[in-house]
């Protein structure tokens, strides 16, 4: 990438990263793994459990973490003749998370995978989906056309 | 997400997932944080360790790991009148997780940051980058758009 921030030592991403600050969230394998199953369709522990192939122990903290953090959410649900039981949806805040996966798995396809897996596909078109880079107004761009630059943080009062 | 596998119990994700995959080599946050430091223009092992905040024998066994996936490469380098030293540089496979970083501070400003941190830009422009669901017919698109199909694994011989 050019055009890194200069002078380089007059600052650190250390405190106010915001991938630093989206991981603090998203701790760990399992959690990024929940939360691909919430968005293939999974709402029920014990199918969060089995498809992440996690331990019911390790399944109830993390997606207990979820809901704290506001990517999941909880909600009773009832089938006809049967008790109400419990189901996990995305929220927005997690629906959000789509292009971060998108670009896992696109990297993934690529470097390690040997094609096999699932894939996304646009319902419209049939094409692959992937994420691309763009800028806000709308251009494709790569590694080479960014620059780094640093935002202003907001201060509480006077 | 609609158009989920059908029926949903015939697969599970778990040994065949790119995500997965990726996730096995991006074990942890500190994983994801050298990435970062690599694409902000850090080369030296004393500056990763500092500005990601890790001892260093954390570091040497991340960076390590790093160049063991084939993300970073070391190479030698002098500077005139010192002795040799080693850098760190990202490979091919490295640069190419741009956008799935690019997609987490993208989450991270929006749901976990308060305006502080860096900006990417494009140069060209000056406007903010991000990243964008796209199919591989350039169609902009959201989870709505998407469905899953299952891709057949390669295999060896006959």
């Amino acid at each position: 990438m050019t055009g890194r921030l200069d002078p380089r030592e007059s600052w650190s991403a250390i405190d106010r990263c915001s991938i630093g600050k989206a991981l603090d969230v998203l701790r760990n394998r399992s959690t990024f793994l929940l939360m691909r199953e919430a968005f293939y369709g999974t709402t029920r522990f014990e199918d969060f459990a089995e498809r992440v192939g996690l331990s019911d122990p390790v399944t109830a903290a993390r997606l207990r973490e979820l809901v704290d953090e506001g990517l999941l959410e909880r909600e009773d649900y009832r089938e006809p003749g049967k008790r109400t039981r419990q189901r996990y949806r995305l929220t927005e805040k997690g629906s959000d998370l789509l292009p971060t996966l998108v670009a896992l798995m696109q990297w993934g396809d690529r470097w390690e995978n040997d094609g096999g897996g699932v894939e996304l596909r646009h319902q419209g078109c049939g094409a692959k989906v992937g994420v691309e880079l763009r800028c806000a107004d709308g251009h494709a761009l790569d590694a080479g056309d960014m620059e780094l630059a640093a935002r202003r943080r907001r201060r509480a009062g006077p």
